[in-house]
């Protein structure tokens, strides 16, 4: 399925509680909190794992990185087609953990764009953020780095970058939403964030490392519920 | 499953014709050759189709690369935790598309023994054969870059090659199972490769790519059928 | 010497011709240009060369690169701090042959501007320019790579290319002075550069390969002489 | 000038105590110690002081890295034969700071022969030391990375790693002469390290950050006095 906003995004990232069935368990979660409050949650499960869980589904399914190349002899390397073969929509690019270059960005996102695949270019600056705009993404994910699995909330804790980021980013290309991440694991931090006008989050730890996923994504969601 | 020796390893590369629902097709080909002739076939599924194919089939899976990392927050790597979750018995590693650093060819097949997996390292000449010998993988394939993807079998137009790598691999860790790879197409060019003391051969294109799977993959076992 | 526009920027990539003593001379043929002319001329030798070269001149020095670090246990790293040491008064950055990531950019051009040194990004595409210029550099170098190294000048080959990069650079940031690169030899292709809207080109193997630099200089600036 | 052991050789790493003019400056109290005692002492400073030191001492200068390119369109990149036009007599490689693949180093170490040039390859491990040796440097450089820049010698702290990095390389590549580092600050260190069967140090912040640049290093050279 397609994407809509609000929108909470999961990174399962390569954590262990998120890995193999794991990973399919909680996309199952996730589409369940989904079915019950129409606040669209969408995954990105471990590279490994993306055609296992997106068959698994039917919520939207995120690679957590693509590389620059077209399908072809390219050993240990994900293409644009094989996510989309693998079911996903689409993919974040460009994650703290997992920088690539702005030529390779810009390149990704006009082949998504021909391939009908969503980009969430991930930066860690408002000025990358605008950047990153520049080459005409999907969304653009702010987060800081030194605040990534800390559990403390870009949005509360440094809402000043969320709106610098928002005003250059808009500057820029109005066109691109804006999702912001780092250090959120709650409904509060979630409706702080949707004030600041962002329109969703990026989180991880927050979700994966919960003892209750069900309950985890449900607070998340909770402010979003109409 | 485990793995056992002589071996044909299919990498399917970033492969269009071996991606998502092709890749299980495919692996399910190679399954049926091995159960009808004994020779082992083990396949190398692009990373994003990892856990479905090793789902799929009773054959021996492996990951086309792995990262050097632990589970944990690493978004868009793999861990030998994740393609183990998934299923794999193994992974190849410093293929000539997706070459990595000796301390981390290291670490990974330390860490690969300690968690039970297979690794097979690839290798440009007979000198970086015999290094990557000496952090005692399971596997050395060696493919001069040059021929792959040619049809033009080392194991016929460079011999010296193949030999002199299995006298420095010999030389440096006598454990370590040698495999050749770069245009082998044929049965005939898996029966030079045997002939010359290697214990099987990695193939990508040429079975990928043909137009009958099982006659191709058949054609490769059949001079190593008892 | 701080740096002014019009601009002639001779990169002397890692070519034999302008390696160890020739790299002084090729400098101080530059130099002697400038002098003559007034149309400024700056070099960015190899970066084994970089402290010898700008020692040996009064032209604007640039290294050809510099990485994401600042001083200390970093073997093998080049840091803004040691090119200002070296005498250079500024940097190219993320050149086709030399790519870096944004964030890194980002990073650079920042600290750069605390330390007094100037910035040249080069990038391959107009939604590229506009992307770096988001970073506020002190130039933006635009260069198609598939015209690098061909002596078919970008500014007369794909003129829209240039004209799109201003349009998109001015509208993300207009106090980002922007270059031209790639296929630049002569006179005329500089003042093609300039008239489309560019404040000088970056060019290198125009001059560095030329059998007589002098000349070859002379002929770059010549449309530049007030 | 050429070789020979024992050896102290110093990096310069990125620190702004040896950079610019303090490069020649350090390089000289070096070659001051080796005129006075005999034993020689080499020097590696950053690469933007590479040809400027070598002009101004007689004692032999390595590159701190060399990237595995020949001379050309490579805008950033540092070629052996730059390294040997600025009057370098090898190379680093490797280090902890700047590690590259085996293939690399292996295309590196043959083409260094040719051009006369040495090579120093480090290793982090007693196996990566051995693979390392099996692409024929002429030397390898042990240095644990946990003790790098802590004043712990590894030649006191863990010289069952220097043993078995001896044993494993000797095995793998009797030529390869064995140097190693991490740590080393006094001659006691060095004298510890020779005494265990290498044939000198690789040393670093012992000796640059050092209140007394002649003093230090004249400490490390004594027990190598004759």
């Amino acid at each position: 399925m397609s994407i809509k906003f609000p929108l909470i995004l999961i990174n399962f990232k390569a954590y262990s509680q998120s890995s193999g069935k794991k990973a399919v368990e909680l996309a199952k979660v996730a589409e369940k909190v989904y079915k019950e409050t129409g606040v669209l949650v969408a995954v990105a499960p471990q590279l490994t794992d993306l055609a296992l869980v997106a068959q698994s589904v039917e919520i939207p399914v995120f690679s957590q990185h693509v590389d620059d190349v077209t399908p072809g002899a390219h050993t240990g390397h994900v293409t644009l087609e094989a996510i989309k073969d693998a079911g996903a929509v689409g993919t974040l690019l460009n994650h703290s953990e997992k920088r690539i270059r702005i030529d390779q960005i810009d390149s990704i996102v006009k082949r998504a764009k021909e391939l009908g695949l969503v980009t969430c270019i991930c930066a860690n600056t408002p000025e990358v953020s605008a950047a990153v705009a520049a080459v005409n993404p999907t969304m653009v994910a702010i987060e800081p780095p030194e605040l990534i699995g800390t559990g403390i909330p870009v949005s509360k804790a440094k809402p000043e970058i969320i709106t610098k980021t928002l005003e250059l980013v808009k500057k820029v290309n109005p066109e691109v939403a804006v999702l912001c991440g780092a250090g959120i694991s709650s409904g509060e931090d979630v409706a702080a964030a949707v004030k600041l006008g962002t329109v969703g989050v990026l989180v991880a730890s927050g979700v994966v490392k919960a003892k209750d996923w069900y309950k985890a994504i449900m607070d998340l969601v909770s402010p979003l519920i109409k």
